[in-house]
């Protein structure tokens, strides 16, 4: 039995009913999630704004379009706002009606499960461990020449890394060599430094079959409002709104999306430095604990037990114990002793830490 | 130039556009929301609520569907909640994929714009002016016999009115004998006083290719939310769900269900019997006015304007006095006269009938 049972973490409600804790006892390592939560005000600006309900939220999202254009210098004819990135990818599932779907596994799971939802076929092919899980570029070549959509994480979950620019070039040319749309899930890249983010964002007008897919609910904290967005030519960002259900943006969403776009540079330098120093203290302090971790760049890492244990027995005496980690043992290319860890705040991290230190020392639990 | 550039009411942002007022100076009849506004204290505990955005609604929506089991007296297995009601028609589309897709016009326009975005050929037959825009029983059974999928406003959008239990019955029956799902829209019933409405809630077992689709939205004020729910043959529901992107129904809206289903008789009493009580002084007034109207049983009533004037013209000259209604002008089977208005609180409605009085004495305006 795990925890991942609609298969993704954060399921604090299934948590709740295994361990016997109130949801908002636990510390959630599961999802990966802005540790600093919403950005200072946006809760109150919200809950001002909540009588707002009463009406319907704008179904054409021209304000957030508007500022997100003005934020990324990109036509807002470009832009396709979402409940979730998922949705995004949902709709570019829907409007593109691929036959064949190429994903790189280990990778986020819903880009397998949409696909064959709205009726593709979906060839996978493994990242090489030696590789820290990225597939070798010819063979995402090829992969992109036998598919007529693929999925690129970037960084990639549950790995953490990014492909460089000079692949991305590669991956995108192939698309357009072979007719294949190219969609780059950047959701959790905001929590990556500028200068090390990997993204063809300035180059979208060479590229007509690439789409790259946003979320804003993980670095502004607010994945229970929903809110993301895609960017492509302006004719696939049309094709999928014209595969979108009226008002599946909600107006609490699309008004915080609003007020994060305004957050300042403050918030955002403030989460990345946090991100980027609590990653490095997790990343040693697993090593003095015998597990392997990947360099991942973003607020997650890839983490590989010590041999006499499993993810799901971690899973299991961490929860009891209030913390909750992600089982990567479903992940095809990683094994049953792989858990991805949130990056969060110095206390979090501690008790994560001290309560792993304690289990490990108990021994084996299967 | 009509306000419904999205195809619907309540859109203020076009309007606060185009007449230049603020979106909350507007009194609304375009759209048709419990005048009431939320159960009291609903908001309040969604202010207390909004920290929990920062976690994942829960994917199974477990705690909303054993309160609507329990409230509706029906197997939670039977249950959808979808990201509105339009997203439950989107599902069962995506779910039973017909191939033909009948609806009587007028209707609600997401019928046949949701089957066409997902790949369906629509038939339509019109319904009958001296049946106030019913179709004759028998012509929905010919309707049924040659779709796959057919779609009923139960009371229908934008006349108002019921087929009867009798009707509902001879269309799901005719659903079982030609493998055709009626899907029954009753976004609006809960208005309607419960001895007068007419469900087949109470026989879902008896057609398994019955859809009832319900909205949360309306009734209960949170349109930006986004809330509603189908009822069918659990199968059916499973196939849905299956269609249905991971955490489409985000957090608020999942505790709003839960808070609004235990809003009490009070608050359910009193807009029913303030929108019975209304409707007919609208009514009244509207005959006084030389406007027709039909016998719709909703919050909502059609209404035909006096042969010199244009619903465009009628929309134009209110919303420049901060009043929007609905232009009706463009749904198949209505005509250029034709505006629909909410059923609102007196002072409300006191007002619309003021401004249309002065600008109906003013003269035609097209």
């Amino acid at each position: 039995m795990i925890l991942e049972v609609y298969g993704h973490g954060g399921d604090l409600r299934t948590a709740s009913a295994r361990y016997g804790l109130a949801p908002e006892q636990f510390i959630d390592f599961s999802a990966n999630i802005n540790p600093l939560g919403p950005p200072p005000g946006l809760l109150d600006r919200l809950s001002e704004a909540l009588p707002q309900v009463a009406g319907y939220p704008d179904p054409g999202h021209r304000v957030l379009i508007s500022r997100l254009a003005q934020s990324l210098d990109t036509d807002g004819a470009c832009f396709v706002i979402g409940n979730g990135a998922a949705e995004n990818m949902a709709l570019a599932l829907l409007a593109l009606s691929p036959s064949k779907v190429g994903v790189i596994e280990p990778c986020f799971s819903e880009y397998k499960t949409l696909s064959q939802q709205f009726g593709a076929e979906v060839i996978s092919v493994l990242g090489e461990e030696e590789r820290d899980f990225r597939a070798a570029p010819e063979e995402v070549e090829r992969l992109i020449a036998a598919c007529d959509l693929v999925f690129i994480g970037q960084p990639n979950n549950p790995n953490g890394v990014q492909y460089s620019l000079d692949e991305l070039h590669r991956f995108a040319e192939a698309g357009e060599r072979y007719g294949t749309y190219v969609v780059v899930d950047e959701a959790f890249i905001d929590f990556i430094p500028g200068p090390q983010r990997q993204s063809l964002l300035a180059e979208l007008e060479r590229y007509p079959r690439l789409i790259l897919i946003r979320s804003m609910t993980k670095f502004y904290a607010i994945p229970g409002l929903r809110l993301g967005y895609a960017i492509s030519h302006p004719r696939t960002a049309a094709a999928m709104r014209g595969k979108q259900v009226t008002w599946s943006v909600n107006l609490l969403a699309l008004l915080a999306g609003e007020i994060c776009l305004a957050a300042g540079q403050e918030y955002e330098q403030a989460t990345i430095s946090l991100i980027a120093r609590q990653r490095e203290v997790l990343r040693r302090e697993l090593d003095h604990l015998d597990c392997r971790t990947w360099p991942g760049e973003a607020n997650f890492l890839l983490v590989r037990l010590p041999e006499i244990w499993t993810a799901a027995g971690m899973q299991e005496a961490l929860g009891a114990r209030g913390v909750l980690v992600r089982s990567c043992a479903m992940y095809p290319g990683l094994g049953e002793r792989d858990i991805r860890i949130a990056v969060k705040d110095p206390a979090a991290c501690t008790k994560l830490l001290h309560e792993m230190k304690q289990v490990l020392a108990g021994g084996m639990k299967k």
